[in-house]
């Protein structure tokens, strides 16, 4: 045993080298990494009943290069308008490139690359300089129908960047990065869509030195993706940040928008709110490509007051009492706090181990309390905003968390969890070289259906031989909340791992959960959204659809269900 | 000048006769009124350039009796499908029930009505029972293509209600008011959406008593018309209410509705937050009658502390640094108020007099801080919540308007003002039997844009012979707020007045204003559309239009700009 705890499992510390499968599944940048610490590697080693030595070395690393020998579908004559409208420079057929632009990071994505499969390559990458050039892309492909995909920042979960008809892939963050206009009267900044999450954060935190404002800002949206998702993948797929239960998701925070789509170029108008019928700016929101290309988007911005935050975290005797201690929270009418978390037994016992509290002097407290493993849940979060209402949200939260037995823990596990909140994807190749699948799903629900959604999910999933699943409640509403949950088990082959998924979905719809809270639909869940939404909205989507995009060029294949 | 103060107008203090002209266009209950105060009454003569004799009879009253000599337009075949629908007790073709569902409150009707005109009348109104008729209504009137108008509280600003093309008023609140289901859990309740603004809030005050729920509930939804106003109407239209700026707008309180369309019956599901594509939930709010029949709605609700209401009141000393207040306030992130209201120099000026103010202690005050009429600006409100943050909110409020140089009024002017708040429509029918027309329009704008918008409406307004403006801003966001004009001018012909209306509108979309913050887009907005929202808005909207109602049986003629 004491042999085993000194065991450090063979990680891979090389970045991947170009051109490589490696280099294009690898989450992140291509030189960092967050390998597995003792106590999760331990967790995992145990459940999944794997040795140390099933870890001395990583099995399919992908280190394969990617061949270049696949020709585009496209014609000479097709590529060569392309190629006038932006310029040789901003154009690819290398099959590494279309390979790249055309994967994201769904577990399926990660399987196949892993294996050296080609599939659902685009044609030819072609990098907008700006809008005109979309026109013109827009245009051409419209008249010539050729299938037009769209690449942010490449994170997607739900098989939204696969471009199943080929075609032409848009990569938006290599010159479509700009602010447009920061406007600190209103509080807006207008940005290109492929602003990627630490740019635009930057910017507006040293909005003082970047635009001569009065103040620092921020968009408050923080994705698990920040470091390397875009503004315009944000939006048009329906993300929520990590603090969105005070600064709201994406849906709340766009202002208006500029799309480029087949049946014309338009932008909404930015009022701050109107009466002027069923508005079109929010029917483009989580459109995911399917009616048009986002080129401009003005999103609502926040002061900046990082020296207010107040971090917390309770101890909460089991999930029943989390549960009603967020629910009270959120009905509070005392104001949200940004960040607010709920694990379950089970994803609280692995942040105890990971975050080295089990077996410390807070454990030894949390036992004499009776708050013992299995049972208990962890709640952390922080409350932001103007200093008062931070601490007297802070306040609020307490009180209820006392009222449900919950036992203080200083703000150490919210420090740790916020400390790593970005890293953690890293440590999904670093399972995957040793054929373990970590995976994710998520959903919302309403507070009435929440355990029945819990228990049903959680049971199929632990019905799995050797399988973790960890829960977790992490964005917050009156009306309810999402629960995520992170599944680990052993490798097997990926239509067995598909199938696992599919049933994990159907369970999580069965059981009165919404299709996806944060992750949005991609050609993933676009399978289950007739049966969700019913025939009869599935068919508005299809009129709108129809309406932008006759010929059906836009990201076509099964996203958001338009089977088109 | 002593006598003239001393005289009081004769004003009409008998509810109209049934079946007049007058009972159709009379605000609010029929034997309610509220007469102008002698504080009002003076300065609406002076300005006006009238004497008191001129308010010695009333003009034209509109007391005359409607008619009962017109004939319904539908065949008798088509009138007894209806009724073996609905039973013969819930249909009518009586000239008389048939202007009352097809008239609204905009200044426009009031003067034909007044005129005796009897236009755009349904030919027959029926009261469904519940969704099944509606349904069967809908069917029907789709197969013979039969017009289908809606009709709730009949409070409409906008010519929304007008049968242009006869056919079917469906009046919703004669049965279909009644609450579905009362959910403690998730703090919402659904709702038919025939039920009226003091049923829904009566309902939710009294849970204990009614759903034995554990707390008290309020909508949080308190529109001028909340008590001639339906909870269908809110939604359709896209109402906001008075406290809109702490509990959200009639957009944000929606969670899920359920439609009776042309193109089928649906439900939209009732997550807090979802990912799943464009939110036909949201698609379908503001639509104005012109997709379908709204039946059923579920509303956000919140916890019920009118104990903890935090009244408050400020004179800032001049309409920049009130603006320069709210926006602060709104920007602050301390939480919002529920009410805010900033008046502006003649507003104020008014406010003071009707509210016996002006000449008070207070007065002579606001006179030592050199806070002279003409300039200074009323700002009014109220923090909502739990009781420690509808305080700190307050406090913050305290701090910023002291420094614009605020002067603390005392609560006094907002507890006038909330007093008076839902009879001041009353007032109307007053002026109007003198031949003095009241109207207001409405917009939303951003900070940024305030003042251009302002001034050039304002100006414009003011350009008429012997007129009042007064302008309020009472809906706040960070990005913006909205800006409600109020004019009081001599009687003119319809015609004319139609043409000063058109060209107000013309100038608030001129300057950068919404087209309707919160009444609507109606008959009366349709018109500007297409110029307001660029011909690749409108297409969207035609094309979901075209999609739920192929027939255009559904509000016909010209509401939402779609000239169907």
């Amino acid at each position: 045993m004491r042999k085993s705890q000194s065991f450090t499992p063979n990680w891979i510390d090389t970045p991947p080298e170009k051109g490589t499968f490696r280099s294009v599944f690898k989450w992140g940048a291509p030189d960092q990494t967050k390998h597995p610490g003792p106590g999760f590697y331990r967790a995992v080693r145990e459940a999944l009943e794997l040795t140390d030595a099933d870890f001395q070395q990583p099995a399919q690393t992908g280190e394969k290069p990617v061949a270049q020998d696949i020709a585009p579908g496209l014609s000479g004559e097709e590529l060569s308008a392309l190629e006038q409208i932006v310029g040789s420079e901003n154009i690819s057929t290398k099959t590494f490139d279309r390979l790249k632009f055309s994967s994201g990071k769904a577990m399926e994505d990660l399987l196949k690359l892993r294996e050296g499969k080609l599939e659902n390559l685009a044609d030819v990458v072609v990098h907008p300089r700006n809008k005109n050039d979309v026109q013109g892309i827009v245009a051409l492909c419209h008249e010539k129908k050729i299938p037009i995909y769209i690449y942010g920042g490449g994170s997607s979960v739900t098989l939204g960047l696969e471009c199943v008809r080929g075609g032409v892939c848009l990569a938006l963050g290599t010159h479509m990065n700009r602010v447009l206009e920061f406007n600190e009267t209103n509080q807006t900044i207008t940005v290109e869509p492929g602003l990627m999450g630490p740019d635009y954060e930057a910017a507006l935190n040293n909005a003082p030195k970047r635009f001569g404002a009065a103040h620092r800002y921020t968009g408050g949206h923080f994705p698990q993706s920040f470091e390397h998702s875009s503004v315009g993948g944000w939006v048009v797929t329906l993300g929520a940040g990590q603090a969105s239960s005070y600064y709201g998701d994406a849906y709340d925070l766009v202002i208006s928008q500029e799309y480029v789509t087949p049946a014309g170029t338009f932008s909404t108008r930015p009022f701050p709110a109107t009466a002027t019928g069923p508005k079109v700016n929010d029917i483009m929101k989580g459109s995911e490509g399917c009616f048009g290309v986002l080129v401009g988007v003005t999103m609502k911005v926040f002061r900046h007051f990082p020296q207010n935050g107040q971090p917390f975290a309770y101890m909460l005797p089991n999930w029943e009492t989390a549960v009603a201690s967020v629910r009270e929270i959120c009905q509070g009418e005392f104001g949200m706090p940004s960040i607010l978390r709920i694990s379950d037994p089970e994803e609280t016992d692995m942040a105890m181990k990971m975050f080295g509290i089990a077996g410390s002097h807070l454990d030894r407290l949390m036992t004499l309390r009776r708050q013992r493993p299995g049972r208990r849940c962890l709640l952390i979060g922080q409350a932001d905003g103007q200093r008062h209402f931070a601490a007297q949200v802070k306040k609020n939260i307490k009180k209820i968390c006392r009222s449900h037995g919950g036992l203080y823990l200083t703000a150490y596990p919210m420090n740790k969890w916020m400390h790593g909140r970005f890293g953690d994807p890293y440590m999904r190749e670093d399972l995957n070289d040793y054929g373990i699948i970590i995976d994710t799903l998520e959903t919302s629900v309403t507070w009435d259906k929440l355990h029945h959604l819990y228990q049903g999910v959680r049971s199929y999933i632990k019905g799995h031989p050797r399988t973790i699943c960890m829960t977790h409640a992490s964005h917050f509403y009156p009306q309810g909340t999402n629960l995520y949950f992170i599944f680990i088990c052993r490798a097997m082959p990926t239509e067995d791992f598909l199938a696992f998924q599919r049933a994990i979905i159907d369970r999580i719809e069965q059981h009165g959960g919404s299709l996806s809270h944060h992750h949005g639909v991609g050609k993933m869940m676009g399978p289950w959204m007739e049966r969700h939404l019913g025939s009869e909205q599935m068919a508005v989507l299809r009129a709108i659809k129809n309406h932008f995009d006759p010929c059906h060029i836009m990201n076509p294949g099964g996203t958001l269900g338009l089977n088109a």
